[in-house]
């Protein structure tokens, strides 16, 4: 199945896409309680109806790995890491699909990745068995400050700006398939493709990172895992491109849909 | 006022601490809605008839700020920053004065931290202003895995253990008073004075760092800005000095009374 978040008066509830209807399947805190028991709780309702929104819980953590494609850190003029790189992002910076975000300063980048949705409480997993703990993938834009990024030794502050994280409908592992098939990673500026990777050029794989992150913190039902960027964002170009307002940046991830973001003032 | 959260049956209440009573102030998510109409919501019960957890919401953030005492950066090798250095936590990592923490590898260090928790929802606060944003003050303690955190450029992985962020009661501003007074903040470990600092050498004030953070990230109530620990980590000692279990940490800040860990196995 295929869900997202959507707005109603009581709010925020989880849905299953079906076509151009929206299944209900409950207030979004029920549902990440335990999403294998989640039932239908209303009739479906036409998609175009409903305003979306992301189906990551306020309560959930964004856990990001940087630097996970050789050709990437390459771009960016960092080391290959030999252990995943880890930093972080509030649920409260996402945003669905066709929500504007924001310019944020003059170096404002791209950076399409796939993103893992955790779908059981995960403690200490071995990588063996790691892929039992997610629930689907998504497809993210890690939408960058660069300089506020760089400014420190840490990055939290430029991967923290309000509405910087674009983050589309998840799709449940069962019909996603693994990653390590080698899923296309895409992203286009307005219409001009700049990113163009693949899952199977990880260089930690999706169970070693839920295995390593969770050696350390628990991974709850609705955290989301983002995996790294290809290469191909616009500090790494020569000249340097960065978004303006006015631009529209589509990224994608094989088989989990498109998320489109126009950049505003 | 000083504020503690405490556990029910139907979920986590935040509570006004009246020397040995509790007074009920309601559901926790209500209080931050908007604390300045926080009211009694039921009769006082006896604090030691409750048992206590955090005050700060789990859909908040812990926004931690490192180096921000010069002798600090120093003893840890670190240059002296010209802006405020900002990394991460998440509330889940949060624990009560009093629960214990359980060790985390051989380099696991104490950080003794005054916390400003936010009031109302800021954005791009100017330092002038700023301070009108804060609910109150409390004592943290933000432990530390060394090895985890500085195995890669980002601290994250280091600074998120389970149960890794011990936190005090919040006690509102207008009982605390300022810290640009210059408040004491101190660690002792079984026992011993290791760290022993004061606010009024913050390399960046409180409304520095509220003015600096708002202008990416919209700040919310309930929101916890740490604002980095003095000189006096084990990691700065000669030979290096760690946390082993059976050891307990106190810290406390001026004012607002101690937070006492028990570290375990």
């Amino acid at each position: 199945m295929k869900i997202t978040g959507f707005t109603t008066d009581t709010g925020i509830q989880i849905g299953r896409i079906e076509g151009d209807m929206i299944v209900p399947l409950g207030p979004i805190a029920g549902f990440w309680d335990d999403p294998a028991k989640a039932t239908e709780s209303a009739a479906p309702v036409p998609l175009s109806a409903v305003t979306l929104c992301p189906a990551i819980p306020r309560t959930g953590k964004v856990i990001c790995i940087g630097l996970n494609y050789r050709a990437h850190a390459e771009e960016a003029g960092m080391a290959i890491p030999t252990t995943p790189v880890v930093f972080s992002r509030w649920t409260e910076t996402l945003v669905a699909d066709g929500e504007p975000s924001p310019v944020s300063g003059a170096a404002y980048d791209w950076e399409a990745e796939l993103g893992v949705v955790i779908g059981r409480k995960t403690r200490a997993a071995d990588a063996a068995s790691a892929l039992e703990s997610v629930f689907g993938y998504c497809t993210f834009n890690d939408l960058s400050n660069r300089a506020l990024q760089l400014e420190t030794a840490q990055w939290t502050l430029g991967k923290n700006i309000d509405r910087s994280g674009p983050v589309g409908a998840i799709v449940s592992a069962d019909e996603a398939g693994n990653p390590a098939e080698g899923w296309q990673v895409i992203c286009d500026v307005n219409g001009e493709r700049v990113q163009s990777g693949n899952t199977a050029d990880f260089i930690f794989t999706v169970p070693e990172i839920i295995a390593c992150v969770s050696r350390q913190m628990t991974l709850n039902p609705g955290d989301l895992i983002i995996t790294g960027t290809p290469a191909g964002v616009g500090m790494g170009m020569k000249p340097q491109r960065y978004l303006k307002p006015g631009d529209v940046v589509r990224v994608e991830v094989q088989g989990l849909g498109a998320v489109t973001t126009p950049i505003t003032a």
